[in-house]
Parts: C-alpha cells; sequence; structure tokens
C-alpha cells in the first residue's frame, strides 16, 4: 500500500466514524423525544403507569450518553482532529450532555404526571402546560434537525423560539399562583404541575443550548451569552461569506 | 537545539499549558463560589441591591467558561494529548459546563432574594433555606477542592454529600406546602422560597457531576450513572491497584 493509500485510507475510517458518531446522536436524540412525548401522554391521559415507565427507560438514554462519550474520546486519542473535525466534536461532547439533561427532565415529568394521576383533574386538564409542551416538543424536533442537517439558520429560529416558551412559562406560573389562591386545597396539584412546567421551559434552554453549539460547529463562532440580535447578525454574514466562496 | 531537546521543550510548554488550564477552572470556581456566598447574603440581610448586583455579575462567569473553552479546543488542536491528558480536557469541558450553571443558579437566587427583600420577612428568617444553603456551599468547598488536588477519595465524599442535600430540600419543599395551606396569603413568598431550594439542590447535583468528572480524571472510569456503592467499591479498588503499583 502507498503511503498516499494510506492518508486516504485513514481519512476515510475517520470520515465513517464521523458520519456514524453524528448519526448515533440523532438516535439519542430521537429516544429522547420519545421519552417527552410518553411523559405528556401520560399527563394527558392520566396514566400513572406510562409515567413510571417513562422515569424508568430514562436509564437508556444515559447508557447511550456514555457510549457517545466514550466514541469521541477515542476518535480524539486515535485521529487527533484538526480544526472543523475537533469543533464538530467538541460539539458534541456538550451536545449530549444537554440532551441527556433533557432526558432527565423527561424523567422528572413522567414521575409527575403518574402523581397527578392519582388527585383530582382541573377543569382544563391541563391545557396551559400542554401547550407549552407542544411549543417545546416542536423546540427539540427542529433541534435535532437543525443539528441532523448541520443547518445554522435553522438552529437561530430555535434560539428564538426559546424566548416565546419563557414567557408561556411566566403566563403559567402567574396563572399556577392566582389558582391557589383562589383554592388553596389545589395547592399541591398545582405546585406539581408548576414543576412540570419548570421542567419544560428547561427544555427549551437545553435545546436552546444545542442550537448554539449547532452555529459552533458549522462558523466557529461561540454565541453563547450573544444577545439574539448579534447572533442573526453573525450569522447572516458568515453565511454571505460561505456563499461569496463557493 | 537537537529533537530530544525540542521534544522536552515541547512536552514542558504543554504541561505548563495544562497546569494553566487546571488553575483557571479554580480560578472561575472561585468566582462561582463568591457569587453563591453573596447571593445567600442577600436573602438573608433582605439586601435587595445585592441580589441584583449578582444577578448582573453573572457575565464574569460566562466569560470565563467561553475563554476557558477556547483553550482547551486550542490545547486538543496544537498538542493531540493522549490518554490521562486527554481525558483531563474532556473532563475539563464538561467541569466548566457544570461550573457555569451553578452560576447561573446563583444569578435565580441573587433575583429571588431581591424579590423576597422587599416581602414581609417570616418568623424564620428562612432558616430552612440557610440550612440548605450552608451544606450546599460546603459542597461547592468540598467539589473545588476534590478538583484541585485531584482527589477521588474526596470526590466520593462529595457525591454522598449529595444525598443529604436531597433529603432536605424534600422537607424543606414539603414544609412549603403546609405553610402555604396554613395561610394562603404566603403563597407568593413561600413559592419564591421553594425556587431557591430547587436552584440549591441543583447547585449539589452540578458538584456531584463535577466530582464524578474528578474520579474519571483519576481513574479513567465513567462512573455516572453507577450507584454510590458500586462507585465506592471501584474507587477503592483502584486505590489499592495504584498503591500497589508505586
Amino acid at each position: 500500500m502507498e503511503v498516499e493509500d494510506l492518508g486516504q485510507h485513514i481519512s476515510r475510517r475517520f470520515n465513517a466514524e464521523i458520519v456514524s458518531l453524528h448519526s448515533s446522536v440523532l438516535t439519542m436524540g430521537g429516544l429522547v423525544q420519545e421519552q417527552l412525548d410518553r411523559a405528556i401522554e401520560a399527563l394527558r391521559e392520566r396514566d400513572s403507569e406510562l409515567g413510571l415507565q417513562v422515569a424508568q427507560d430514562d436509564f437508556k438514554v444515559n447508557r447511550m450518553e456514555v457510549g457517545i462519550d466514550e466514541d469521541c474520546s477515542r476518535i480524539l486519542a486515535t485521529h487527533s482532529p484538526a480544526a472543523g473535525d475537533l469543533r464538530l466534536i467538541v460539539a458534541i461532547i456538550k451536545t449530549i450532555t444537554d440532551l441527556e439533561r433533557i432526558g432527565d427532565e423527561a424523567e422528572k415529568i413522567g414521575r409527575l404526571a403518574a402523581r397527578l394521576a392519582g388527585l383530582e383533574r382541573p377543569s382544563t386538564n391541563y391545557r396551559e402546560l400542554r401547550n407549552l409542551a407542544r411549543h417545546v416538543k416542536q423546540m427539540v424536533n427542529d433541534t435535532l434537525d437543525a443539528f441532523a442537517r448541520l443547518d445554522a439558520t435553522g438552529a437561530l429560529e430555535v434560539v428564538r423560539a426559546d424566548e416565546v416558551v419563557d414567557e408561556e412559562y411566566e403566563s403559567t406560573y402567574r396563572q399556577g399562583i392566582t389558582f391557589m389562591m383562589e383554592d388553596p386545597r389545589t395547592i399541591s396539584r398545582v405546585i406539581d404541575s408548576m414543576w412540570i412546567a419548570r421542567s419544560l421551559e428547561r427544555i427549551g434552554d437545553h435545546c436552546k443550548n444545542i442550537c448554539e453549539y449547532v452555529i459552533y460547529m458549522v462558523h466557529g463562532k461561540d454565541i453563547r451569552y450573544t444577545s439574539v440580535e448579534n447572533v442573526e447578525a453573525e450569522v447572516r454574514q458568515a453565511i454571505q461569506q460561505s456563499e461569496a466562496v463557493s
């Protein structure tokens, strides 16, 4: 085998490993999505068994995180990737931490849904929570899409959507306080539903984090802690630059 | 310069960079600790200005995280470290994410303390919260110690201490529900103090995460999602093995 062939061979193997890593993250994302869907179903259908099942199944998410983490370390050690590839791997190490924490929040929602199933149902059947959940589920979906297609523009839209989720969360929270003041017998139930709202809001935050890593992967710019407006300007500029090059 | 000298030179520079990275993380840890201390002081002293100052200062923590993150990527790209050094850097990338999130929780506590300063003080002056805070502050302190000395045994003690914090949090939570039921006029205030308890409990979780990375750095074993008993057995075994070698 010629040296050049060997180089190509290594690089091809490396590419295959990166592709497989990227797809493992998406598989993990799919599992997390399923956990969240089932947790919300448990709430809506008052299915305490399903809620507890979600909580139990969290170990599957954790197991995937550890596996991908090991793959990342192995690739870093054997291939010493540089520039874009290195950014991709560092971003993946961070992404799976956030995915795992979305899994943790789904676990908490599952447990709370199981507890709420045993209590009297409010007349709204948690409509406000289900609205919030719908938005957050969409965010998770769009986040995984942006990650799959390494789409910085899509990622930026998710970062924007998080502001809407935060506003909805605040309004759910204020409504909860009003309910409790009006009828203190509902306190336990309202507090539990507030925890669920809080978990959903945190899932939105994790999606935002992941989307920031996507933008970092694509453009090499760390845009955490930058205002949405500045980020938007930066991403637009970067897209124009890459269009000018190609 | 001989090739050998050059090798030594590079390795010496690499070591210096690792030492400086390690000490940057400790500086960031010190800042996070200070933020938490001030947030709790704001609660105790009903000092709304201090509470808001803590919230404002969170950007300093974020700035440090971005800086250390960049250093990690640069070291990975220029030195392609292997084995123990690679583990150290991967663990640092994860550690600073948790430190940054401890900073976020301190920010939230600061804001809530500022809001509570304007409300009537309960007869206990939040004694139960301050107890919980004392334990959590000790955990942060022990976590940074374990990280500074790469001390797996100390890290393991922190993992154990988190169980105590979780229990205290549960009891604070139940007490809050009782207060609200007894006197619904306290609802807003109790809910705010519950959020503080929740933030403190989450800080405990982040400390636990960091300590798990410390154990991973020292022994190369990923012990997340393992029961405390199993972790204890593994760390003991690893310590015995390293004693047998030296």
